[in-house]
């Protein structure tokens, strides 16, 4: 086959694409990881990062060189995965499934497993079903309205404390909270109001409870604004951010970091191109980068923005080209003229995805910079 | 482990779900493939079904035994699949992707492959670099103003037919459309105008075409409401729908199915009631159902529709329910208060899906309704 003059050619890194490839940039992502273990461990706080953002033995392998000893994960699949891969400490942020309960019994075997719950029912199934022990955290809803018992109900807190303590088999380790509400903020001073708001609620919360006898309650925080943001988090003892690693369209946004913190891109081929509507068409859908938004203020909705390669890496976000529509395995970016006219049908573009956790879950494998390849466990 | 009281006892089906399980309902899919293979039987039109939606050899298989020997796919790495799994007559209903041109050789070699092309350095690129024998269909675009080139430029097309034609490696095939503004109507009306008028538009290529020169050109239609919808397909020569295997919350809204027509529903369990809400927090997100949503009449946004598990499969729709949110991990369901007062933490709920193809391709496996599961072949 003559190759002379193909595509190929014009995409720069030492390796070729074919289809839609997910691209990590490692240097970014251990940065980011460092700079977060470097926070909490001068401000003395535990630092349990999410692990459903890479979902990856080999990435969660790198957490270990910055001394992270206890991870997140959003379900017992993933946990197992985990455990299988070394990790003793392990606590599934997602509220305690009742149909999963002889899996976690299997996990807590081995590993220190922690659970969430805010319901009474959940507790007692738990005390009745399981043999080896766990820890409790209680869910605190403290503004975000998504799952917790609101904090404004330190009655029914310090009830399910009481029960958690009575049943043998589980342990009260504190109270954890996800701000997501953070996430709509636009400024670091928004971040940093949540963040007071959301530390106060839960000190209320740990001082009725004290008041009742439960002393070394823990306050959990996880969100990736807050945690990239704010600079003062000594107030909590642990925190649980994901997304940081690689950040994305989200995080830049709310202001949670720069576009030179962000560490993945999707290489997207280029299969049309339509100069009337000065769009470039790519292969890459909803399968790939996940069908997630954000509107934007001029009131675009926007699924990506989009980037050249270079021999480095990814360039600068281009600042008048953005994708406006997912199908299934098409995007369509709107491209200002520029853009427009360098790109040609088989060149690659790179697209920075709006939530890169989506976009890792549905690509499932990784190739550096370098060319090298790695996996993700599939286990959603 | 003390089960007594489970939650399983409370799910009807003749075997266990523990995490969030893509239910199929086999014999709606079967009666939905039999309608549409009949359908196109009777009218004389080739049905090349789309196997994106399925992504399964299995399900492929249950297409032979109603006729059907010529398939549908969104990229290379599926086609090569079902090509591994006997099928000869492939179409890969996307832009052609330069940069897999010596996959596409390689596949073309074993199967009488079609690509779309709408572009001359795709066909300039394909000749020079191809030596097997391909099948060319041009992609028009008749309104939806995605890809193909606008058949208000018969020029144009006729052109890109002429390049075709001189490259000896490629076979122009016929006209390719996807009527994808169908998914926006709201009435068999209005569906049959649709169909009408890009029935019209091709139709008038192909005379162009015709003037020229170029003799058995075929017309080629896709879209699932139009194939379940209009009555005379007559005056196309190959359908292509997919998602009218399963249907969904999407099809029901533009009236392309009716609620008993839909055959896959996600099990997602409870895990948490919100009283003051009136909501239930489902184990059931984005990495789940794909966050894909709809626009109701009534203003709210639709992340998916709610059932319960019977015996026999799932009820009839909730009318006050609704997935009012989706984020990772978690569902939010609006409910109105006999549902909500009949759930318990730890029941399963039955989640119909707004986009069928998108929550297939992420759960990559199907349990039918009496427990015989089904793997896709995770090839995006």
């Amino acid at each position: 086959m003559d190759l002379s003059g193909s595509p190929h050619r014009r995409f720069p890194l030492p390796f070729r694409v074919a289809g839609p490839t997910l691209i990590l940039d490692k240097a970014r992502a251990v940065y980011n990881m460092e700079r977060m273990a470097r926070k909490a461990r001068v401000q003395g706080v535990r630092f349990r990062p999410h692990f459903k953002t890479h979902q990856s033995a080999l990435i969660g392998a790198w957490f270990r060189n910055v001394g992270v000893e206890c991870i997140t994960v959003s379900s017992i699949t993933m946990a197992a995965y985990f455990a299988d891969n070394g990790w003793k400490d392990i606590t599934i942020a997602f509220p305690v499934n009742l149909l999963e309960t002889q899996a976690i019994d299997e996990l807590a075997r081995r590993v220190d497993l922690g659970v969430l719950v805010e319901s009474q029912e959940s507790v007692r199934f738990l005390q009745s079903s399981l043999t080896s022990h766990v820890n409790a955290w209680i869910k605190i809803d403290t503004g975000y309205g998504r799952t917790g018992i609101p904090w404004t109900r330190p009655g029914q807190i310090v009830c399910l404390a009481e029960q958690i303590e009575r049943a043998g088999n589980l342990s009260l380790r504190g109270l954890l909270t996800h701000a997501g509400h953070s996430y709509h903020a636009r400024s670091k001073q928004q971040i940093e109001s949540i963040h007071g708001d959301t530390v106060d609620k839960l000190q209320q919360v740990r001082q009725k409870l004290a008041s009742k006898g439960f002393h070394s309650v823990e306050l959990s925080v996880g969100d990736t604004p807050t945690c990239s943001v704010v600079d003062d988090l000594s107030d909590v003892d642990e925190i649980r951010p994901g997304n940081f690693i690689f950040y994305d369209v989200t995080q830049l946004t709310v202001g949670a970091c720069g576009q030179d913190d962000i560490a993945v891109a999707v290489a997207c081929p280029v299969v049309a191109k339509h100069a009337d509507r000065s769009e470039i068409v790519i292969y890459g859908g909803a399968v790939h980068l996940a069908k997630e938004s954000l509107a934007m203020e001029d009131g675009t909705t926007v699924y990506g923005l989009v980037s050249r390669f270079a021999r480095d890496g990814w360039g600068p976000i281009i600042a008048d080209a953005y994708v406006s529509s997912l199908s299934q395995e098409h995007g369509v970016v709107r491209a200002g003229s520029r853009l427009f006219d360098e790109i040609c049908v088989g060149d690659v573009l790179a697209i920075i995805p709006v939530h890169s956790c989506l976009t890792v879950n549905l690509m499932r494998e990784y190739v550096t910079l370098d060319g090298e390849r790695i996996e993700t466990s599939g286990a959603a």
